[in-house]
């Protein structure tokens, strides 16, 4: 069939809307008609050229919402009309990885998802005869995309599409990253590094589950009013903080956090937050996403003392299991979207989705198909 | 009283075996009988210089075990007659930490205890009129030392001292941080650098809990039947492996480490042992100390893409608690200790005893009264 999509020809150009072929879904595949996808970080990490895998010309986009329309050969988990969330991180439930019970990194396809490929290493879009490379598995920048089986999520049908497409990656890191990464406890004191999309899903995470202070760290004092919102207690700006932030962050919360949270990528923060971390048994999560080949670096005594070093993608979420638990929770009211979708679009203006993203304007752009 | 102790009166020099004067435990205060003591790489650390915080003139020893001679005012947990492990890490069951239920490391007296003094600020040892400070707050090196109540560990009667001591550090250390820091599950994948005194503890400690495959790493080779008869399953020396150490133990361990353990305090050793664990649980434990100043590296992505990055002091283990618990493993011939004493000595050879650790015939000397 013919879909409309959002093409990335190659890196650091943007993206152009062509009309390209997509194959129909083959044994164990779903094709989705994708109603709304956000413009992520991530997309963008790949789109710039920054990322050394990055593989063109594709399809992007990663966090997308919409509907079943058709399924291929043997597949039982849904069907057609389901309402269902595109999964970067798959979750076949048979691996050594989804049996182990430790972690939500599937690696059921990860070799050819990796390569821009559906699992039988083909792709199913083309341009002009030519193959056009998938993107994370999920390809959202298109309003048709096809999909292994176990890389969706069944969700609610109630839930509105261009709000719940932002759990297919931003909510779910953040929030998850608090639940299930650092399972952070009630009456916990709590550091959030960075306060954009990720930081203030990580403050609502530690909100919904009772933390005690939620200290956000941020040195734009815009984003204060709206992290207050998300729940954080103290505000800090490392630029007004006389003498060395650590310390400082140590004081407020009595000895130190119990859980920390980098959100911004940037490995010298990423010391702060485990050396800010408490004595004895303060967890520091790295979320955010490091330029390639940097290196983090403490002294070991800082592990020896009792503080943990952790990471988390996807918010250690599985995405079938634990994503439709996350809407369940956004249509309950135990989670914030709306304020966090500040732009949305058609998919002919997506490049302006990316140009808000870098001018700050923006927490989250979603394309409305 | 007056006492025979080895005395560190300056750094680098060997230890001079005199009659000090002790004064009777004060309120809340223990008088031990110490009847054997082992020697750590811990107090060669600070007899040697290497240690910043080291202070003399002091009497070193950490690791003994003895009877209780005399208690003072308010004592209730101790009598006299009771056999006791000194602790290093007391447990006083009432800080932060101690309630914390997340750690073994008891703040109570820790200012003083840095300072060489008993938690009155004051020492109780002197020589000549002129005190000697206190170390570790434990001071085994002495055939009677004082003690706070929270920092002695009421063990059976029946147990044999020169044994024992050594649970006092290294056994603990090495199988605490099995059973309490990494809590390794039985059929885990199990890999330990450095098979000195504390990676056998590791080792036997994984063997207790029932781990699966347990790989040790040492270019000594000489180290693999004795690592073999406490419990290694897979000798891995270095300097035969072709190509890089990471990939071969992560194909060794089907995919990596489920845990490992760092016996060494070399950072370049605590990078691999992070870089071997499995993606998305892997779990490595520091145990070595490294020099002063060092620190440890990795790309984030490791701790993003799973992996756990901890440390572990005295084995994780809360001295009043676990310590009883860890004599009763030896009295019960779960864990063996007697293989790695391989030398005893008078108090007037305990220069020998840090003679045999330079040259590396001894796995562990112990002084006996």
């Amino acid at each position: 069939m013919d879909v409309k999509a959002a093409v990335a020809f190659e890196a650091e150009k943007p993206l152009s809307v062509e009309t390209v072929r997509l194959e129909d879904p083959k044994e164990g595949e779903v094709l989705v008609e994708v109603k709304a996808t956000g413009i992520c970080h991530t997309d963008e990490f790949t789109r710039s050229g920054a990322d050394p895998e990055g593989i063109f010309p594709s399809i992007l986009g990663h966090e997308g919402a919409g509907v079943v329309a058709a399924v291929g050969k043997g597949v039982k988990s849904v069907k057609e009309g389901d309402h269902v969330i595109p999964l970067y991180t798959p979750e076949c439930r048979e691996c050594k990885s989804c049996l182990s019970r430790k972690t939500n990194l599937c690696t059921a396809i990860r070799a050819t998802q990796g390569k821009g490929l559906m699992p039988d290493s083909t792709s199913r879009f083309s341009l002009d005869g030519e193959p056009l490379y998938h993107y994370m598995g999920t390809s959202t920048f298109a309003n048709y995309t096809v999909l292994p089986e176990i890389a969706v999520a069944k969700v609610r049908p109630d839930a509105p599409f261009e709000k719940i497409c932002y759990i297919g990656c931003g909510a779910t890191t953040g929030v998850g990253a608090v639940v299930n990464t650092a399972k952070v406890e009630p009456g916990s004191n709590v550091v959030v590094f960075g306060l954009g999309g990720i930081g203030l899903n990580v403050i609502q995470g530690a909100r919904m589950v009772g933390a005690d202070k939620i200290v956000g760290v941020d040195l734009n004092p815009a984003k204060k009013s709206l992290a207050e919102r998300f729940g954080m207690t103290h505000f800090v700006n490392p630029a007004e903080v006389e003498g060395d932030l650590v310390p400082y962050l140590v004081d407020l919360t009595d000895g130190g956090a119990d859980y920390s949270f980098e959100c911004i990528g940037n490995v010298n923060v990423m010391r702060q937050a485990l050396e800010c971390c408490h004595r004895g048994w303060g967890v520091s999560v790295i979320i955010g996403v490091a330029g390639a080949g940097q290196e983090i670096s403490t002294r070991p005594f800082q592990l020896v003392t009792g503080r943990t070093w952790k990471g988390t993608a996807f918010g250690g979420a599985r995405g079938r299991t634990d994503v439709p638990k996350i809407v369940d929770w956004y249509m309950d009211g135990k989670i914030e979207i709306d304020p966090l979708i500040t732009h949305t679009m058609p998919l002919e203006d997506i490049n302006r989705g990316f140009d808000l993203m870098h001018s700050g304007e923006s927490i989250r752009s979603v394309v409305i198909f």
